[in-house]
């Protein structure tokens, strides 16, 4: 049995292997490093690169000298790619891609500057330059970007016969495929068969009466974002790329699909966390304070906001200063109660369950949650201002002010991402702020308003 | 080019069918209903049963007789999928799951009570039940509850020759499969050939010749966790499931393990925001508020620690009430930087990015982040509150609280994840309440201790 699980990266084991790689690289053991990198998955090796630090990673690249190959810059992680292609001697990078198809070419080239990626185009023969270049020339994040160009077709009108016939003279096919895409005369595709079906039909079967019902295509230009719910929604493994006039000019395969995917998880989670998109754990010191320093200054500007409330009410405040420890109990109830409304909304956006159709009928829940939730808590409040405190108007001022600010607080959860949907804008962006901007200020002017009001 | 447009789901058209549909609903026209539902993808029948409430969900189903398959059922949202199979006649739902292959029916039985998990099980045929109960008898959450059972198996020693003339002769071939698995005389897969390769190597090929290097196998006790990473880590289309003595019991394909590591997105996510894992947009109040009150109570029990930490600065409150309005933007700012680290560590954490080996990099990169954006925001805070305050001394304080929670916050945000990873804990459950009352503790004492010995 422990031969099949020989690969299996566990992680305990990865960091063994790290401590050992760390040897090697101390001791300069160019055999030891080869001995322990040449049987890995060239994801683990990028993975090992992206835990060392920048020093230790020049030495192991500099020590491993024929180790680095187009697999493994296609799975190093951007955030230390282009320091690893700018480290390369040059041959060595143009030898790497050259072994590379080119959609995996193209994935490199997006996220490098202007100097290496001449360098790497430079690298490519013609074809392949051409190619990557028509490739590089759609819309960033568009499924153009995403295909492969190396596809398998058959006329429609074929036979499981004539169509394996031809699978099995042919020296061309692409490393990887699972359908053969059905084309009409003028180069559209019409539907497609899958590998396995072809193989379990009769000879004589038409290959369009074998066709899977699944089947979609998208456009060279849809946003790569549309594709990745296609493949999910629809069950997809493969999907036809095609240009403005319906003709086929590429492939997406699922990896694609689900890397996609993950990214557009990545995105949704570091925005509504206030962090730069493309935030890594890798990160530098620089790096990272840019991808923050946006988000707490503009948080900076909406606490300045509370403050000025807050600061409305100081002669309220010196003459109970007890209010003063209160209050954050409120807003921070909102805070809590806002993000989770808002987090329900943004994924449910993300996942298109939460749509024109719906969103009357989720804004009326939000509302009773939050008017039961908030009565639930006012109830708690209340009792404890009377009991604890001794002060039963202080227990009322609080109870009505936790609801007013836990029903504003599930109503700004969903109506402040629906609008931001609505006007084009990705609601996981902004919305955490503008949310938790409403229920500090409603928190603090309802409870020290109705304190003004109903204490003094 | 419209017809390969036609079955695209976009946005718009979803919404304008939905209408229709309502249209269909209120007149009782069971056929407009049929033309409107007929042509859709199950996924999108699923989807729209989610988007329309209860009651008419319910004249749907009555409407539309012939309509519910097994399909439908499967893609159906797990939040109302009880309450459809709950409404629908035992003989529709029998005959719907009969249709499903055994990892399907796993699947929803998993998330039905005991009554309806007996009704789908009698409705099967006796070989089915005792697949599905033996799949059941897999812990939740694994391998052995994705795979299916149907695979396509070859002996280690045949040639592609051999493979196509067994295949082509074959008629219980699944209906997706993109790999030949190779066993050994003892039931032990030890590779696979794609169907690709099959098809383009010469007949006397030997298929272990041939076999893919990407192959790995897990067992049928693995999380369903480590099976999505191992397919995105390594690029799987399918992996065969051993059990515990290394005997192929099945295969998990790639649209299983994009589910899951759909949900362990959504997952994160919701558990990040405080709200329960199966929180759904479809969930009524009920179910709403049950999965949001206990955050909200952690929330009010750390919030009341913030208040009592507060509640010892009174006097100084009493006496400087410009320290209310200004402690809620130091605290306010902890909160921010905390959430921001804490979401890149639960990312990093999720995705292996971060472990023992680069823990100490990291928190040393969080503190130097901590510093400096702490200072920028120090200066910041210290000349607002000397030139606009006019109060140079609280300007000092306002500074010094500040570097101090925003470096807290930042050494917070990382090592509150990573010490709930040690200790077998989701990093995402529980790190965001603990993170968010460590810098509002910290942030209102630093700042009110401080102003408490430097301002009176």
């Amino acid at each position: 049995m422990a031969e099949d699980w020989a690969n299996r990266d566990d992680e305990a084991e990865a960091s063994a292997r790290l401590t050992a790689v760390r040897e090697a690289l101390h001791d300069s053991n160019a055999e030891a490093l080869e001995a322990l990198l040449e049987p890995l998955h060239p994801a683990d090796i990028a993975d090992l690169l992206e835990q060392i630090g920048q020093g230790e990673r020049e030495q192991l690249l500099t020590l491993w000298r024929g180790g680095v190959d187009g697999d493994l810059l296609s799975e190093i992680d951007e955030s230390i790619r282009e320091e690893v292609i700018d480290f390369l001697p040059d041959d060595v990078v143009a030898e790497a891609v050259r072994e590379l198809e080119t959609d995996d070419v193209v994935d490199i080239l997006e996220d490098l500057d202007e100097p290496n990626q001449e360098k790497i185009l430079g690298a490519l023969e013609r074809a392949d330059r051409v190619a990557v270049e028509r490739a590089m020339g759609y819309p960033e994040y568009s499924a153009g970007r995403l295909m492969q160009r190396e596809v398998v077709v058959a006329p429609e009108h074929w036979t499981v016969g004539e169509a394996i016939d031809f699978l099995r003279g042919s020296d061309t096919l692409p490393d990887q495929f699972y359908h053969v895409i059905l084309l009409d005369p003028r180069m559209k595709p019409t539907g497609y068969v899958t590998l396995g079906r072809i193989l379990s039909a009769a000879r004589s079967t038409p290959l369009r009466e074998i066709i899977e019902d699944s089947y979609r295509t998208v456009r060279a230009t849809d946003p790569e974002a549309d594709v990745a719910y296609i493949f999910q929604q629809y069950h997809l493994i493969s999907c036809p790329v095609v240009d403005e006039n319906g003709r086929l000019v590429g492939v997406i395969t699922i990896d694609d699909a689900m890397n996609v995917l993950d990214e557009e998880h990545e995105e949704d989670m570091l925005r509504l966390a206030g962090v730069g998109d493309e935030s890594s754990i890798q990160d530098g010191v620089f790096d990272t304070i840019k991808s923050r320093i946006p988000w707490l200054f503009i948080n900076l500007l909406t606490a300045n906001i509370s403050a000025l409330v807050i600061g409305q009410f100081e002669s309220t405040i010196g003459q109970i200063v007890i209010l003063a420890a209160l209050m954050p109990i409120i807003a921070s109830m909102g805070g809590i109660a806002g993000t989770q409304s808002l987090t329900i909304a943004v994924r449910a956006l993300a996942t298109r369950d939460l749509t024109v159709s719906n969103a009357m009928r989720v804004v009326r829940r939000e509302a009773a949650v939050g008017a039961i939730n908030g009565l639930s808590f006012a109830i708690l409040m209340g009792l404890a201002g009377w009991l604890i405190l001794g002060l039963p108007m202080l227990g009322v001022v609080l109870a009505l002010a936790m609801v007013i600010n836990l029903c504003v607080a599930a109503l700004a959860g969903i109506l402040v991402p629906l609008a931001l949907d609505r006007m084009g804008f990705d609601p996981a962006l902004a919305s955490g702020t503008f949310v938790m901007t409403v229920t500090d200020v409603v928190g603090f002017f309802a409870f020290l308003g109705l304190a003004t009001v109903m204490l003094l």
